[in-house]
């Protein structure tokens, strides 16, 4: 089916030339003509402008939003609400706060338009191993756009299949699910970052440790100088810990075990922060995933004056010296 | 080659039965008869007691020990060290806590007896897995052993290879490394298994905030009723929180998907307990990997004294009244 | 100075009844015609309804409002702008969300009205220890406030001065402080609580370390049988973790050590929240705090789906059986 | 009484001169000639050697050694134990570990020799304040040992009483107790040590929050610009979150509001770790005083391993580059 996308960053790019591949049309738009040109490149119809773009696409229209979550995602959908014809669809595959989806999904009803959230899931990989797909909106909605979805996603592949599974829909074995309504698509992948944060700190902090085992703090005879890229390749076969995320750390330890050209500087999106959010909203006990957001915020620091506090109490107690050299 | 094995439990049997099933002889012990005769019946030679054990075993002998850690584990090394001679090999294939290992091999290679410590990760599916294997000890007695390692890791089967690799070494890819002297293999699974708790931990406290986004407490347009064994399943495909954690998670919530039949007191093994301990002696912050252990501790109390001080100062400062009904 | 206050609970009664012990004169609100009447015999002006209310007092006329925060508190400002003139102030006394209080005191200002929000810590004990108290607002309407304020206050009293100190503002060591425009009272006020929590929860882990010391998990030669009442009561006296809430809880277990007729079941309200939030959105790091908010959750379940979803993997991996007997 | 002190530290000469001022007798030693002479200069009689020190005292001998826990207390212990004789008793006044003194307790009794641990609280204030003391010995030994220790503590003072107490044992009230058997007097005073840590951290994490609501990262109309010094100065009056501590944080902000003499560089000691370490033993959850502890691993460095770590998975998922500049 024909499907018009917004926003060719690496993603949006990837998904117009997955789509393709399989027998899709694109029709395509960006800000940049460079980034529209190099998918026209590869079978696209690019556009000048959303004007353009909107005359380009066949009623009932189908547009994939894949763009910075806020102001470039709201506008851009603002935009497109006053161009747009009563049955259109318009798709946000970015990284939406899901209060906004509800919010938006509201609005768009209001002119008769639909609105379908999609978390995506693969990164910089989807284009070879597909994405993984969250999605929210209306029944018959995400019905009809099943095409799309189906080519984007990994498909069952050489994956085992769960025992025991047995449900009429095959969706989630194909790598997309329709959650509920909208919002929902948008919230799962939220927890799922959430997630995301608590696995890597749980690697991180298990590392460290063996790292940190030739430390000159233990007695001779306790210390190890452990292989860091060995450890992690052997874990991938047969462990318990075994995961995707592990497979990127033997990756990048086997080229560099001292991981010494990463800064240690760790970004944080906001759906680690909304996972906290929604956790606090339902009162539900998450001190392992806060825990692992706050790591975050504490590395992108040297000092905090929560550092230096303590350091100033120690003095007024202890006389203890805690002053800069 | 030959291999005695002491402790005919789940992992013992399977790893006698793993071995056969490759050409390797086994001599086998437990204190239970039948436990002996099952694995009699699968090709191993039994043995009555432990100096029979040793009089079957050719010179040197290697011996594979798998009991619980602590007394079981000490006692049966105490008194096979009596019955060895100066080359034979101890292999300690259980859970022991390193620095017992670091003292052990001091103490038998006076008698010049050779110590070998195993962390086995693999649990109820190794059988069928392989398993993956943290060695630690002499590299030459680790050497002579590696027919038994090769044959009872996973090897390089279907997994993906890393890219980037550049080992002369190719055990780690095909399931085992050699991790240094003596405790080294036990000291890496511990940290295995530390990393296990947060991993375990992360997915847990996603899916409870997945699974309450029905609660009550939210407004009626802010919740859904997610499906959890489709989310577990989805995110097997293509989603960077893939995982053998979570294809388990998958197969649970498949029959289940309100876990109706787990108690949620959760047990706790030495391994996790040891991994804060060496966390804090050599001074590295695992906020996350405590965290989860805690949370076990937790699970396994109805109400700690701890809440009910927090009720108490509550009542103190505020009058809340916190009384049980 | 003439006050009016709506909200005759615990605390605003006792408010009211602090201020006319020290000479000043307040008007009284509230829906319970008894509770009014309560005040009203301790030498108040008892107002009918909120007409009468407004209509009794002389202008510019002062409200301190103190409600429940939310739809109480919220519903009451909106009401009594509708019958307020220019020059008119508004104080919410409660528990307000900082963010509400900026947007009020801009919609109010659009009147005329002014707003002033006070974060109020004493509970309880107030009345007879007076109100620390954090206050938002222009300078010029709080200062002309002040009288109230200084007798709300608990005043300098007994408590050592700081020494250094060197301000030309003398109310912080009187009790109150104005921290700055709207909301920085209520958000001063809400941090303070944040800290409340991380505080009550260490001690309460604590003490439950030290309750614990008999456990029949631990060698016989390494259990105390400790006494709760006498630790609590010696810390008070020239140790460094002193504080009234230590107090509080010596004066809790002095009754009963074992704190058996407290639940244990802790809630919480919007401010502990709330601070977690304020700390996601600046990016501060603060693991106690959230940790803190989260044992009360736990505190208030069973066992978590969290719970049951490790004990799931467990089986899953291990065939470690925890189901319910 | 007469009182023997080893170790002339600042606890050590300010334990004798507030022993000295009541009245009491000291005979001290101190590997300095200075430190010794700087106590003969107020009274003591000094020793030039060990020897000389337990020829100078009447028997039974009492012995407060006052030395840093681990090497030095062991071995004047082991040496002070060959010059004893039956019926003298030795008093570790230091930090040191409880199961230490359970050990040395066994050991010393065989030669009749009496062991009392005194976990001593105070810091630089005790010689002003007095000394919180918390004590693990025989009952009658410590009884014996009263007058030293009734100088010692602070006394009832101006503290209130705590309402409900009815105890015929008024040490606690006068600041010290006798806990229980070796040992129990150490471990509680770690359990003090364990709860500092964690209330330092609860306002360090708050006064972090509160300092940074000025951040660029914030919308200009929800920036506060707050007076740290004032906020501290204003919670010491008739707030929930007075203590000690926080009287000693307003005094360091007093003199410098951005703490910027300090270097946030926070040290920890041996009773932070033993306390996480004791309640695994016990199984005990303490998720905030562990977290308190990790904070302060953190605080010493700049980027650790683990941060690397997560910008390497951060990298390998989704091409985010977190290398230095």
């Amino acid at each position: 089916m024909q499907l018009g996308i917004i926003g060719l960053g690496r993603m949006g790019a990837n998904i117009a030339r997955r789509l393709m591949r399989d027998g899709h049309m694109t029709v395509v738009y960006d800000r940049s003509a460079e980034a529209v040109a190099a998918v026209v490149a590869d079978g696209g119809a690019g556009a000048s402008g959303l004007e353009d773009f909107v005359a380009k696409l066949a009623k009932p229209r189908a547009i994939w939003v894949m763009l910075p979550a806020g102001g470039p995602t709201e506008g851009t959908i603002t935009e497109l609400a006053s161009l747009l014809e009563a049955g259109d669809i318009i798709i946000d595959g970015g990284n939406s706060f899901y209060k906004d989806d509800i919010r938006r999904a509201k609005t768009l009803s209001g002119k008769g338009l639909h609105y379908v959230d999609v978390g995506t899931s693969g990164g910089v990989w989807g284009l070879e191993r597909g994405y993984c797909m969250m999605i929210g909106g209306e029944a018959d909605i995400v019905t009809h756009l099943d095409p799309i979805f189906a080519t984007l996603a990994p498909g069952i592949g050489t994956i085992d299949r769960t025992r025991g599974r047995n449900s009429p829909d095959d969706r989630a074995e194909r790598g997309y699910i329709h959650a509920g309504p909208a919002g929902s698509g948008h919230f799962v992948k939220m927890v799922h970052n959430g997630i995301e944060y608590g696995l890597m700190q749980a690697y991180a902090e298990g590392f460290d440790i063996l790292k940190m085992k030739n430390s000159a703090e233990l007695p001779a005879d306790e210390r190890y100088d452990l292989n860091m890229a060995d450890i992690a390749e052997v874990w991938r076969r047969g462990s318990v810990v075994s995961s995707w995320l592990l497979d990127l750390t033997a990756l990048a330890l086997a080229s560099d075990a001292e991981l010494s050209h990463y800064s240690g500087s760790v970004a944080d999106s906001g759906e680690g922060r909304w996972t906290v959010q929604a956790a606090i909203e339902e009162a539900v006990p998450i001190p392992v995933l806060a825990t692992a957001l706050f790591a975050r915020f504490r590395s992108r620091e040297e000092h905090t004056y929560a550092d230096r506090m303590l350091s100033a109490m120690r003095f007024g107690f202890g006389g203890h010296v805690e002053i800069p050299q």
